[in-house]
């Protein structure tokens, strides 16, 4: 059962609303004696946060993390370790501005969860969201933080790829552009072409998507649970499971489906320091649902913001046609901050099936095997 | 913990190999007293068999299927039920041709599973595939069409919408026609195109993906385990853990990134009935994780065929460089059978839903409120 | 997986150490709609707690919850109900007495998790039992709590049977003594006993066990889920997963051994309400790992605690040989305290399977069935 | 969840019917590149078969094993070994004696799940049990046989320690009389006077109980994942899920209850292999919920066999008052041929948990530290 808790023997179990008291989450199974100090964490959510440019929400949340418990601290070195036991992290919510919800207290906004959680749950948090509020993917980033440190040689980068209709220009492709600009853009031209196009997108009070795409490189070989917990499956419910998110896709994704099986097959050569090499990589990384050891390559799409100052027609919880518009400060385009969270999303499932795997297999065998052996 | 177990209340482990005794699966957590017959079963096998056109493998697999465990039959109705306990179902596998693999036994095939396999297990199952195998998805059928009788009046129809770079025109989508035509399309006319198309492909010793769209319809409102099991999130990794998937889409997907906010919203009304109307479907049926009451829409794409007859470039078990071909008898499109195992993942899904949703839920709230209540 | 996480649908992860900043829990898959104030967990909560009479450690916690998530305040009733989101439980540690462990620091005691801990993950937390402390069972006594208000009519109460070698007499049997005497006893002869008893034994350095029985009354027949999820086997792991517990009993329990199955058989017949009576109670209310109906017993057995002020032979980190007497404020018989926790572990496992129920079964079938039917 | 899936990292799921086709078991998650044969299995369903003797029941069930799926043969060696895939293993049922069963057709059995089971599902399954029979722990026993070969050097064996209200004596143990006598009796002089015992049981038309203790040796220190999945946590819901348990122990059990602090702790030394070495066993291996590296030691109680030839007050499925004698061939104590089943219950367990911890804390830390280190 999964409801709040994700993973299986890394996994972290999430609380809290947007407006609530904190968020948080209860990260476990998190391996012994791994140097872990609040800044590590920190540093993730800062690259999270709202307000750090006029394209996102200028909403003020610091979002400053706090390690409860699941630490120790070696006296002598004075260096801070995992124990092994469960993480607590938790982040108060400090920006809750009192403002007046009467007005849209009992409609539902559409594109919101507010309409399916009232259905399912008989509740209408409609202070911003309540659980279903993208505040919970700080929760998300902070246990991706602890999740990097657990792979070996392990790298996780994400980058905005496809902002509305326009792409970048892959040819462009720059890692170290990604912090420099306000949309984690690795095309600079494209990142200020983005800066008017949202600028519009705003001013006529609509929004819109984007594609995110990340990259894990050191990913160690033979990662990846197969038949019910492929690698790619985890992946795509990781992803998927991201507000907004409604499409996934690993290595080419859907444009494999326009291939001929030749030009889509990955061929192998042996590389001069004894690996397999691959030619290309449409797989992503993932065959079988097990790492090849090549880079995990996986995209996700976030939808347009379905918080807009533009009227739209609903209905209440009362049964009774209305329109609604949604004011306060959102972001018009939430995929931009989402690049972090794909981020932490793919660390978490990496880390978790790295776990998995030593658990079945433990050191594994020495490929290439020896003929006759 | 899955490895080899789909789904929490409703859930079932697979077992097989491709050239083993048998495939099969237990259901699990399935509730008592549904009536279940052998041939509801063997439908929909039948469906997904191999060798019924030319444009799937000739392998004869009667796909013959046998349930072993948890039902019984009503002396005086002579109606067979389920008990409530696990239903173990068994397909022998009878079409082993023992053929000669001393060819490509210690060969890894481009884009086959064999290779990361044997860097996890040390194992590598030349044999068509072993575990790895697509005739693993029979079982999913199997355990499908159990899931079909969990949630009351339910219906899920899958159908193919693209063949390598060919979509169907949507306008003329027509349920009927998909299981009179041997590639489960809705567009008759496009159908035919196909036939031409995928006799090309296959004189030319290739392969070609597709994408299956999957339509729920009669699904309550209210399913969903937010956040880390969302609906949205579990059918994505049911899908992507379909063999040879490289991407899934809910709703719009990927196309909703260059909607903007104004269009993408899903507007509501009061239907005639008491129940609120959508005015358009771009969430797929799916809001913050939780189904809408709307037709849960979901697609998938599926990459070309890796087992094929043209030489591609590996390496062998033993970390030398070689070539290899394919052949035997293989699907020039997969994705063609990747038809009904889409149906059988949705459906397995819903009905885990549907017992979670009731076990933490129950009967639910009536909704609309009433106002003041 | 569990590590820290209790339970199945209704489930709660704990986290915190004795001397970190805080323990706490996040109670995940609550049924929405229940009324749930702080003040219900708080009465739980201090009749845990340690210091209120001269046989319990003379810490003082205050053991003040705060519920941090999952609830929503009614604006027109003020009444707070559960949301279905997860309900997180902060309970911050005050009495962390700064004291001086350099004796203790590196040796392990007899009977302590320190030393298991140690060679688990590497980590010695010497400060008063880290993770492995009972002051986690307020935890679920917390979690407790919340479970107690999902069943339906559910009373779920315990007492302490025997202390050290000595039982109560059972025919002196009074649940509204429980509540009136230190040491959670029904008998209130024997209670008056073991002040005596128990001072003897804290006086000469040296602690004792006890036998805490649990009824849990108003169990809806038909609630658990074999063959793996046995209510029964549920319990077992409940009861002897708190600290301390050296064995588990069901109805009879060991005592079952020496009866003849003539004896043993809990006969039946027709009660005047229509439903079946049984003549006795051997079995404790479960048959087939399924509840009957009857009233749930059960038993567990606390070892004497191993913190006393006698020296022990034992060997330090290092690997050396020492002895060690543990000094501090330590509860001459944990026994005693863990009557509220055994109550609340039946509770979560008794709520956990009746959303299980519910989810599998539903509202289940009409007993007695109609012949013919 | 559960349900009829035992463990986590190393788990089975079981399946099957006392008088249906087939009873089995999916065993996934296995290490791969373990040789395994089908007479590992074989060898220890023989032990606990029926009808190997006077005292347990005449059926004859040859409880054939055959491994299904989730090995491969090593074409040069001819050795089979593990692939890390499920292994099916399927035990055909082949008497299923078409008795006549028309007279206890709609009676419930006193002591019977015949009643919750009809309670919970609405199904009774009057032939033999169903899936509550005994029959189905022979699945248990088949898994176990496979768990015993996963952690490295570890023994689990276990011998009946009392039968009805008569103990063995201690001091006469001999683990080599175990399979020498008809009750896995480790004392050859309370086995003599145990046939004369059990034939009067048998002949007044009654039953008894029965202990069986379980001891593990070779149980690396370390296993075990608190809070609440501890080992003995672990074992207690394995021990007490078996058929007619109705009490565990670990250690000392309730016999600790009785014992000081100060006798009670298992004193420490420095062995001269350099590890060290516990000068008692009171905590039969656990402390803290993770073993020692001592041996780990359980107990089981097993009430009188429900099935007797004494008539019996009881009500039928339509309400009726009646009574019920239990014809058929039953064993009069079933906690014989429990011996096996507690000890693959006990390896399963510890199987299980090896795995976790490697996953955990992989090769983990070299005790004991050095100093200053």
């Amino acid at each position: 059962m999964s409801f709040n808790t994700f993973g299986h023997l890394f996994r972290f179990t999430s609380f809290g609303e947007s407006h609530g008291a904190a968020i948080g989450c209860v990260v476990d199974g998190c391996p012994p004696r791994i140097p872990l100090d609040q800044k590590d964490i920190q540093r993730e959510l800062d690259r999270r946060r709202p307000g750090q440019s006029r394209f996102t929400t200028q909403r003020q949340e610091p979002d400053a993390v706090k390690i409860m418990s699941g630490v120790f601290t070696d006296e002598r070195t004075g260096t801070q370790f995992t124990t092994g036991t469960p993480i607590m992290l938790l982040i108060e919510n400090v920006d809750q501005r009192s403002k007046d919800y009467s007005e849209i207290k009992d409609k539902y906004r559409p594109g919101h969860a507010g309409y399916t959680y009232d259905i399912k749950y008989g509740i209408h948090d409609y202070r911003g969201g309540g659980r279903a509020s993208a505040r919970e993917t700080a929760v998300r980033v902070a246990a991706g933080a602890i999740a990097r440190k657990i792979v070996p040689g392990l790298t996780v980068r994400a980058a905005l790829v496809q902002m509305g209709p326009h792409k970048i220009d892959r040819s462009r492709w720059d890692w170290s552009a990604v912090d420099k600009n306000p949309f984690f853009c690795p095309d600079v031209k494209q990142a200020e072409f983005f800066e008017g196009y949202l600028d519009g997108i705003r001013k006529a009070g609509s929004s819109c998507g984007a594609v995110i795409e990340i990259v894990a490189e050191g990913v160690p070989a033979g990662l990846g649970a197969p038949i019910y917990a492929k690698l790619d499956g985890d992946l795509a419910s990781a992803l998927m499971g991201i507000n907004a998110a409604k499409g996934v896709e690993i290595g080419d994704g859907f444009a494999a489906v326009a291939m001929s099986g030749i030009e889509n097959a990955d061929e192998m050569r042996m590389g001069n320091d004894g690996k397999p090499l691959f030619l290309s990589n449409h797989a992503g990384g993932i065959l079988g649902g097990i790492s090849t050891g090549q880079a995990i390559v996986a995209r996700f799409a976030v939808k347009p913001t379905s918080s807009i100052l533009t009227p739209r027609k609903t209905v209440d919880r009362y049964g009774r046609d209305t329109d609604v518009v949604t004011k306060g400060r959102h972001d018009p385009c939430v995929g931009i901050r989402a690049v972090p969270i794909g981020e932490a999303m793919v660390a978490c499932v990496l880390a978790d099936h790295y776990l998995m795997h030593r658990g079945q297999v433990g050191e594994g065998t020495a490929w290439p095997f020896k003929p006759g052996a």
